[in-house]
């Protein structure tokens, strides 16, 4: 009980710093993220603990490797975390972790330092039972994973021998119920970029001018709209190049995943739900690429009203993509498209952000296998391997550079408002991850 | 030269007073507005000055009633400005007036604090010099403008016999150009409103919800967009219900307005005009009705990306009105349509903040003839009667409330960034206007 409580300390500590990659004014923080976690894995037991630089947010690696006959796993996840906003919406503020109903609250709880957190627990656990682990294992725990890992790439590149493993471990996905694991064996890819669109040097009067000169937030919801058809289906020309056939076959395996309309329109207050003609929800966030605006701002937005005609406004917008969609040809696609549907009188610059290609495993991987295993002692259900509508766009880099089979072991819950207000953990998911891990290293 | 200088002075004053009447974070504000307008009412000679309570912000009163055989003139104008934002767009702050080149930039330089003072600044003179006045005033300012005055309205209702006049004299309009004064003999109409889209109760992970759920943004930019057609036209059922079919005299008087497109494209910066179909530019803002985006927000606005579906999203609307168009038919037939364009999974909400009829007056009328002779001492090129874009919801009321004749000089520039940063008013047409007015008044 005295370890648990450390536990829970720890994860505390780790979860009180704002560690927000994607915002420039907390840089100090996010660094202060990495040496909390160089920190801790020195004291877990690890050794050649570095906090390395890159061109952004740095890596923090740590290793034991000490059994020249069994494998090495390379041990992922990151230490950076989504922004809060919008913060009036939490019910306790967001990196002041409170523990409700054996539930943590914090922005971090379960993307992803809860289950960062996990590995080094089972790490530090085996090796103070055991004086030595079972396999060897190297930590690379990376500070940009929520910008899409801009750095990380090049970095995993000049530092193949490093990091060269036979599997890479990551828990950044989450079970598929309560007592039912899941272990994803399929990644959407990602596109992301910024749409601005100008059309005038000032805001105009709307009285004077309305009506007669192009207005920057009309231009832009009519190119946005475009984006789309009434099928819900991406209507940029090129969009669907390499995305796999919907096969009777797939259908049926993605018929197996257990799903509830009742339940997803129950976790986001939805009256409804909404997507493109002809596939399942499951299908569409799981094998089905999109293309999502993620916020819109333009004109006059204070209290009250401003008559004017807007001179710019400006969209974030990001893909999922599947099967061979290659990123770099959906950007063209889409400026294409929005330059071919760009009203009169309207400039447009498009900013990308970020890339990645989506990526699939095989599930009689004995990697997965075995972690498919290692769950059966905690969980009641056998483990599933759902493919996943999320993006970690580094795995399919580990896959192709250090040619490693990545295991994504979930220990985090669909309902646990990753990227929302009111981010939580549910501690019983912390506790029987430490286990399952633990169980999983012992395994080989 | 003196005197000048405590003229100048006295708008410095004025100006620097943020009375914003469309944030209530700056109530007090206005109110030091009104309060300076009444000292310096009194100052001037003007008598039974009172600084009456409305339900919102207060209408200053002044008056100067000795001749009984002579016209009363309802002076009007508004002491509230439009907020400054984005306020680092200002050369120099908003609300710290600066001269340069002989133009007072500041919010409210020109719309309407320095137009309003020459009225009081012309009344001081005739008053100094000839210890009276050659007709009677009354002087009604108040500090609702930008916000459609929506307490003057039942303020004039239950003040007819106080606010009782032959005229109204306003400056709240431009000239047509440095030496073309204008009188202006249209005003459109407003309706204005805010609708805002709600699809969750709260924002999605992109990865895990993206494509199988309705995103707020994707449903208000298709709602926004169907506002149009491909010619620019409002697409809205029975929006047009009232406007005037535009005759062939009414082309021929809508283009003898000098308009150069050059200019209007300078003024704002602006590639290419664009409007309705079928119509000049001065047509598209004189005399047809218009409904413009002011303002959009939804999603993540700030800094990087944030993959989420959004799940709410809200656009400021604003309509310019003509003829017989009726702002309540016309908000019924907007609700209408938004009801009718709403995609599956979403609920809606339209807010209306301005609701106000166009007007009309004969460019003949007497009181208006006098008030283009007033101008020729002073400008180089005869008045014209422009059919002008904005509105001033108020000048209807007058009309059909106190039977009086609306008499609209303009001394401000349309190139002065009216609602926009760097907003200014030329020197030039402040020492002008005060012997226009002088001229004006003593011509009765």
């Amino acid at each position: 009980m005295k370890k648990e409580e450390t536990h829970i300390n720890d994860l505390m500590e780790f979860l009180s710093i704002p560690s927000i990659s994607t915002d420039a004014a907390y840089e100090k923080e996010v660094r202060r993220g990495a040496e909390w976690l160089a920190e801790h894995l020195e004291n877990s037991g690890l050794e050649n603990v570095e906090v390395l630089e890159t061109g952004g947010h740095p890596v923090v690696y740590a290793d034991w490797i000490h059994q020249p006959d069994k494998p090495v796993f390379l041990i992922y996840g990151h230490y950076d975390v989504q922004p809060a906003e919008p913060v009036d919406l939490w019910e306790s503020p967001p990196f002041e972790p409170v523990i409700r109903d054996d539930k943590i609250y914090a922005r971090g709880a379960t993307d992803d330092k809860g289950q960062v957190l996990i590995h080094i627990k089972a790490v530090a656990a085996l090796m103070e039972e055991y004086g030595e682990l079972p396999v060897n294992v190297k930590f690379c725990i990376e500070g940009e994973e929520e910008i899409a890992s801009p750095n990380l790439v090049p970095f995993v590149r000049s530092h193949k021998e490093k990091l060269s493993a036979d599997a890479i471990l990551v828990s950044d996905t989450p079970l598929m119920d309560k007592e039912t694991p899941a272990i994803v064996t399929g990644l959407r890819g990602a596109l992301a970029f910024e749409l601005t669109l100008t059309t005038a040097a000032v805001d105009l009067h709307s009285g004077a001018y309305g009506g007669a000169v192009p207005n920057a937030v009309h231009h832009l919801v009519s190119v946005l709209d475009s984006f789309h058809d009434e099928d819900a289906k991406v209507a940029v020309e090129g969009f669907y190049e390499g995305v796999p056939e919907v096969t009777e076959e797939l259908r049926r395996e993605m018929g197996r995943i257990p799903f509830s309309e009742e339940t997803m329109k129950q976790e986001g207050g939805l009256s409804e739900l909404y997507g493109e003609k002809g596939f399942t929800p499951p299908e569409q966030t799981g094998i089905r690429p999109t293309l999502e605006i993620n916020g819109i701002t333009g004109g006059y937005q204070g209290a009250g009203m401003k008559t004017i005609v807007p001179k710019q406004a400006s969209a974030k917008v990001s893909c999922r993509l599947v099967g061979e969609q290659d990123p770099a040809k959906v950007f063209e696609c889409v400026e294409r498209h929005v330059r071919a549907h760009m009203p009169r009188g309207a400039s447009v610059h498009l900013d990308k952000t970020i890339e990645a290609r989506a990526v699939t495993m095989d599930a009689w991987d004995p990697f997965i296998r075995k972690a498919a295993l290692a769950y059966d002692d905690f969980y009641e259900n056998r483990a599933l391997f759902p493919k996943e509508g999320g993006s970690i766009p580094i795995i399919e880099v580990f896959k192709e550079e250090l040619d490693a089979q990545p295991v994504l072991m979930g220990f985090g819950l669909p309902s646990e408002n990753m990227h929302a207000p009111d981010e939580h953990f549910h501690l019983e998911n912390f506790r029987r991850g430490i286990n399952t891990v633990k169980q999983y290293l012992t395994s080989f």
